[in-house]
């Protein structure tokens, strides 16, 4: 019995990271094709959707069947809650890079408004958080997962950047409007995938210390933490 | 025992309605104060959206305890995994709230654009769609729920509507661009604020149904409803 409750959470921890590496993919998919100005790549992201979509119906069936079938207790019923959350996230990271290809097979009809470099690098840094909040994940790393939720700034302040650079695009050309609104869309979506990968984070460190670091409460759970106690069924 | 289980249950629920009349409540405020063009009333948008992360994280933490001391089952469990994500969306429908007061703070020192129709609008229909949501929650009515899913799509009309007005602005005046801007990320955020609302419906749903209609699946759970089998320790 132990030993299946084991490989049931592996396999858990097996499909997270598929859908992982799944939301990387389809983020650094629709980047691609923005710059390359390729319609059909565009197109691939929106049929890529929907194995994010699925995968996280299928890890949202697996947790409330683990926690009918093997009422786990203190960590494992940690990393389950945990795996509930992000999984959703990980799936609203593909929403979002569904936007982006929205976004590129529009700017595809126009001449460039100008050359794409913060939009890539903001996307280099969003993925990057991805990836080191699902590494962390797998190593069940709070240190690291805490450092990474402060790599968050400078994705604001380059969104911020951007932002005012492309409404000075704006009020110069009347021309500019639509594509600069176009670029502020974009950027605005991968400063949400950044903040995802900073939601994944915390759950990491959720799951590590028992502690919910969101909205800086940094507050330990209310009498204590639950693998702390005695869960006798009285 | 199950009296107490009850009580928890009860408990539980009380808080998550706490939760959905706060959320309600400040999307009001916030459009109130854009409305009124009172930054004061902005302001105190922020400092409400924290009642909604303090409520968050105490859901978070009578779910986690409750799945651990009283290891439910069946409708129960449903109903838990349920609260863990409708507390989420409430609360992100804070954060949209507080970038609606951000955009009234800036709206509030230039002139008016335009006579504010549409957006105030999309917010009733909103936060319509929050009330009912909630309510379906509460009388466990999934015929109600379903109905409101399809609402969404009225709110998405509105703001592509008001896009491509907010568009034609800032194309017929520079001097509109801020402006127009401000709007059009308001009006995309009420538009999450519906999306949220159909979350919560989902959710609705699926404690009811036991069946995950996200993503238009429409597939009941693989293996039958959890509440229909037998989940003896093995």
């Amino acid at each position: 019995m132990v030993r299946h409750f084991e490989q049931d959470l592996d396999a858990l921890r097996g499909q997270l990271l598929q859908m992982g590496g799944a939301a990387e993919a389809i983020v650094r998919k629709s980047i691609d094709a923005l710059r390359r100005r390729d319609t059909v790549l565009c197109e691939e992201v929106f049929a890529d959707d929907h194995l994010l979509d699925r995968l996280e119906i299928e890890i949202e069936e697996r947790c409330v069947t683990l926690l009918a079938r093997r009422q786990p207790m203190a960590g494992d019923l940690r990393f389950i809650t945990a795996a509930l959350k992000i999984s959703n996230d990980l799936e609203r990271v593909g929403d979002h890079a569904v936007n982006i290809a929205g976004s590129g097979i529009k700017l595809a009809s126009e001449p460039p408004l100008k050359p794409l470099v913060d939009i890539p690098r903001m996307a280099d840094l969003a993925i990057g958080m991805l990836r080191d909040a699902l590494d962390a994940f797998v190593r069940g790393d709070a240190v690291r997962a805490r450092e990474l939720c402060q790599r968050d700034d400078q994705v604001d302040a380059l969104n911020d950047q951007l932002f005012r650079e492309l409404l000075t695009y704006m009020i110069e050309n009347p021309g500019n409007v639509t594509r600069s609104m176009e670029l502020i869309l974009i950027a605005r979506n991968l400063e949400r995938v950044a903040d995802l990968a900073t939601n994944v984070a915390e759950e990491v460190v959720f799951i590590a210390e028992a502690r919910i670091i969101k909205h800086h409460a940094e507050e330990t759970l209310s009498g204590g933490r639950p693998g702390d106690e005695d869960f006798g069924r009285t």
